[in-house]
């Protein structure tokens, strides 16, 4: 049934696996590559991080969910190279020949030019960083069980999330959870009541890009449950022992030992890969400037969709959020199909479902269609809409256990320390072998 | 109600846990000591090294254990001596004295000698060891799917499980599950039915400690779902090429690129260390000579349980399976309290309840009290006892619901490749830090 035309589509994240799932009854051969042998449920990664999901309940192999798609395949490799002239795409075992690209291999962590942040303050982006977050978390409270010196103690009790966006506003509220409840009868020399959370951001509000009345009742939840949140403050340093802020011209000084960075994001390499190769634009992030059918420029047969894309709607540029990466797939999946029949389609429209982020056990913020809810009718919705979205790739039942089974106990079941580095572990570059 | 006698336990596998929680209603103060933060289910280790279970189905916080029992508390720590003299027990942080020491570190993966084989065929024995098997297993498939040299595809697709004791036979069933169910539509250049499998074993039948109509049924059921038995052959040779055996006095070689060691075990170093400062005698494999009692010999006060114990049972020595190191804990546990109330007791004896090892999906083969059974209802009785083993330590509905989940869909949902090496990973010895 398939012909031979050949949908090539680097990138296994909400906006590859959308597209490639939406062709599925399209006559074409479609080549899915990625470089990790499984999709990543990003919404859900700071519940890794905090031990209350496990890495396989966010963590769906590509390959499973591709299965029984006949005209689809997998490849697990590293991208080395895109050549837009001879239609070709170079991994380090080989060459894929294409007659349509898409691009869609999301954003990356971005430290603002203080790279040497990094190794104080990891970022979320990966299951891997989710494993160094939550040793960090529970090493901290470890070290401060062991710690007789009380300034000592307190820096191991002084959690910081630079960044208040969605991810940090979760991650500052999950680790409150962990603190009020989850250890609660864990520890014998401290009590994990006294560890102290901050959550810096430079912005005015948290959840900047949310209506402003949510802004304000998710700043009063995350007080209630023992957040400090500064805004308007620039980090202006970060080492091993303490975070350094400038708020109002002043410099102040947080001693901590652990920083968690949930601040900027920039294009993944591929961004530029593509540019260098193509001429298509790229903008001061590192995304691929995309038209209005989402190809790049002079290139009708190459997309960018996804967090990757830089896609102009009226002044701004699109989110990146997984909404429109999971549309646009669709989207272009449309676009192709009616290619083959020789039909015009019109540019892509996002269309704004509405946002919602959670705060700790409980409570959340949610605007759907200018309807504004907070409290728990918006955690319940938040529960339902990640259900209904991960469901799609088939690990609904073991998440809805393991979270009734932690919201009744107050247990975070993975809070385990592992990803210990055996000598012996594999290198990411060094994946897939060969 | 406690007083201040001091019970120090280090390590928090069976043997320690079960000494720990049988004390919790006795007059002393329980000191747990582990360098890990959790407690192992070592017995489904081989589940999640195949994809069936994640690692926070087996691991349980130790703290989440004994949470709840107000005369024990935890330290995560590294020990570092032991000071027989002055009931001491040095840690990299710190120091803590005792009156009653029990050591239950258990054992550690040995290589008869060839410890450059490690880089090759790692062992089994840590969470991270699992994840280093999956990687390599589902890496393995990957890699041939990529290969367009026949003879190297089938490289990749040959597995090689070294030692038919119950570990190797429950890792080949696993992976002929893998190749014959769980991968079946997953990929479009290779069949994963055409992997080989084998296991290999100096001993003339698989399951060498189990009855002999048994290993006769194991091996049966083996063949049956296409592992190749090997037995009677020493292995004299791993390189990432091949693995080297001599059978009958001739040397083969089976090419392949994944050999996974389940052979050897020996004595963890504290067995060494305890033996230096207070003249433990040890046997070959370093496990600590100890008395009737489970003591050690001129050291009343001290007590070795578990694998990393050599207990003499008539002509034997007690095998390093988990009823014998929790029964011993429970010995232990009464004996320190009725010393305290100044009674004695009669020397420990373990009281056999059978034998049980699966082989994939269906079938299994059990032994308790000489009555037989194989193929189903043995392995209706291995899924109950192990679930009822691991109730104790809180992760039941988890399991059972994955387990559920993977029975029904044929699905192994934790077959991801992580536990890629991040570069800020923690490795191993810094885990405290400070």
């Amino acid at each position: 049934m398939t012909s031979n035309f050949r949908v090539v589509i680097i990138g296994g994240g909400f906006a590859g696996l959308t597209l490639a799932r939406a062709l599925r009854r399209a006559p074409v051969d479609v080549t899915l590559i990625d470089k990790r042998n499984f999709h990543l449920f990003q919404p859900l990664l700071y519940q890794v991080a905090t031990g209350g999901l496990s890495n396989a309940n966010i963590a769906i192999p590509i390959r499973s969910i591709l299965s029984r798609q006949s005209n689809a395949r997998v490849l697990l490799a590293d991208i080395t190279g895109i050549d837009p002239q001879r239609k070709l795409v170079h991994h380090k075992n080989g060459t894929v020949p294409y007659d349509t690209l898409v691009v869609a291999t999301g954003s990356d962590k971005f430290y603002f030019g203080h790279d040497e942040w990094q190794q104080f303050a990891p970022g979320l982006k990966t299951i891997e960083d989710a494993l160094v977050y939550r040793n960090k978390v529970m090493m901290a409270f470890e070290a401060a069980e062991l710690e007789t010196d009380p300034a000592i103690r307190q820096e191991h009790l002084t959690f910081v999330v630079v960044g208040a966006g969605p991810t940090g506003v979760e991650l500052a509220g999950a680790l409150a959870d962990i603190k009020n409840l989850t250890l609660k009868h864990d520890f014998r020399s401290i009590n994990p009541r006294d560890a102290k959370i901050y959550i810096v951001d430079a912005m005015d509000r948290v959840l900047p890009t949310y209506p402003e009345d949510l802004s304000v009742k998710a700043k009063a939840s995350l007080e209630k449950i023992g957040v400090t949140v500064i805004n308007k403050a620039r980090v202006t340093g970060i080492t091993d022992r303490a975070v350094t802020i400038s708020r109002d011209d002043k410099i102040e000084t947080i001693p901590t030992r652990t920083v968690l960075w949930a601040a900027g994001i920039k294009a993944s390499p591929l961004g530029r890969i593509l540019s260098e190769s193509s001429g298509a634009e790229t903008d001061r992030m590192g995304r691929v400037i995309v038209e209005e059918d989402c190809s790049v420029k002079g290139h009708p047969e190459i997309f960018v969709i996804g967090d990757l894309a830089h896609f102009k709607s009226g002044d701004a540029t699109l989110p990146a959020v997984a909404p429109v990466a999971m549309q646009q797939g669709r989207y272009v999946a449309s676009l192709i199909r009616n290619r083959i029949q020789g039909k015009s389609m019109p540019g892509f429209s996002y269309r704004d479902m509405g946002t919602l982020a959670t705060i700790g056990r409980n409570a959340a913020v949610a605007d759907f269609g200018g309807l504004h809810f907070s409290g728990w009718p918006a955690w319940l919705i938040w529960l339902f809409v990640h259900l209904m979205a991960i469901v799609e790739f088939g690990n609904r039942l073991l998440i809805v256990t393991q979270w009734g089974w932690n919201y009744l106990t107050w247990r975070r079941s993975a809070r385990l320390i592992t990803n210990l580095c055996p000598d012996d572990c594999i290198k990411p570059e060094q994946a897939p072998p060969d």
